[in-house]
């Protein structure tokens, strides 16, 4: 039986198991839980997932959500998946889930907060909230440092001084491209003081073609439409953010 | 070389990461990180944790903070931990990563938050804040009621139905049982409408006795200390809840 993924491209955490199961040609059938249709709040989802969040996944009887624990179950369930994505040394594996923990408090919270209160809250019927988005900045600008200066030390270009990307590259990665619906003021003060990061995101484009700008197209798109909107001055409703974990 | 746990008991995560090596018999050397005087800033933990959080451990030269990440890698590296922590069975293993990676977004923010703005923040310096309180409320009565509807179905007494407990119920009641310094109104109308949950708490403690009260000792007495200063009218400092993640 094929491997269900319930997403919505719009939702990092969506994107980051689609672009792993793509890229480790593993077998799926994406279906599509649109969060601005409110799809995933229907009896049907809810009964897939109580928690009424994508990216969720079925595989035969088993279903699961949060995308860390689905991209810790591929990797270690689906045969061929190559060792770094999450390696099977209690070390390296250990230090993975640290940077996949550390990423729903800091990294997560701060972009998440950021765009939703300076971009996208319009587009869910709500108002921008400079206040909100000014302290998510703050966390979102301090994450940043922290990969820059801590997690990226070492040789190679990925997280942790690696030579080849693991999940965590992937669940981070895919969180701050979340910022390319930004406007482009906000995004490079954001992102331009970080070279590492901008860096680690190429690096992660590279190792996961064509798959990556794939998967990140709907953003340019969104990106394009608010402006539309905004320019109109109706920001009437178009797609929310997401309802991702 | 014996395991270092830097940690401080008002901490949830360091409660949680303590009991489960005392209730597992793996010998370590706790270093109290005390949070009330700021020692978690010192320029020697930041060299240990550049986070600057507890609790961490030191195993050789093996450095690992964020506690899911630490209760895996004890779980997994340390001789005779019995399989229910954190079991081998891929799909039982998933659902366990599950729980923790909701954990940090729902129960730990509603009940981090609400602790601190409604009963703790004096102690730290800071005013409380009814609104952030009310926030964090909903979002901590929500969790309990997922835990309760969702999380403990199944037969078993611990969470995902199970017979015995993971680190998952450790994590997840050390959390919960940080509540305790609430004042009792406010603990019984968050607490007392889920009585899974409370069943939950009790079984966490039958099944990690004495180390479980033991680790605990330390909420009643901060909640005595701010009754103390809450009625001499001068909320001048205390133990902080805490730094940690």
């Amino acid at each position: 039986m094929t491997l269900k993924v319930y997403a919505d491209r719009m939702s990092q955490p969506s994107r980051a198991v689609i672009i792993f199961c793509k890229v480790n040609g593993i077998e799926f059938e994406e279906i599509k839980v649109e969060l601005s249709k409110r799809q995933h709040l229907s009896p049907e989802f809810k009964e897939i997932n109580p928690m009424k969040q994508v990216p969720t996944i079925v595989d035969g009887g088993f279903k699961l959500f949060e995308s860390h624990a689905i991209l810790i179950y591929l990797a270690c369930a689906c045969p061929g998946v190559a060792d770094h994505w999450y390696p099977a040394d209690l070390f390296k594996r250990a230090k993975i889930n640290s940077v996949l923990d550390w990423h729903h408090s800091n990294l997560r919270r701060g972009a998440a907060g950021f765009v939703l209160n300076s971009a996208l809250a319009p587009a869910l019927g709500l108002p921008l909230n400079p206040q909100a988005a000014a302290e998510a900045e703050k966390l979102l600008s301090a994450s940043l440092g922290m990969i820059e200066s801590f997690w990226l030390k070492g040789n190679g270009p990925f997280l942790l001084g690696s030579s080849q990307p693991s999940i965590a590259d992937l669940s981070l990665v895919c969180e701050i491209m979340q910022l390319e619906v930004l406007d482009e003021e906000d995004r490079n003060r954001i992102l331009s003081p970080h070279k590492k990061v901008l860096q680690l995101i190429e690096e992660t484009r590279n190792a996961t073609r064509p798959h990556f700008d794939e998967l990140h197209a709907i953003l340019y798109k969104v990106k394009a439409r608010l402006r539309e909107l905004c320019v109109a001055g109706t920001m009437t409703g178009d797609r929310p953010s997401s309802r991702s974990e």
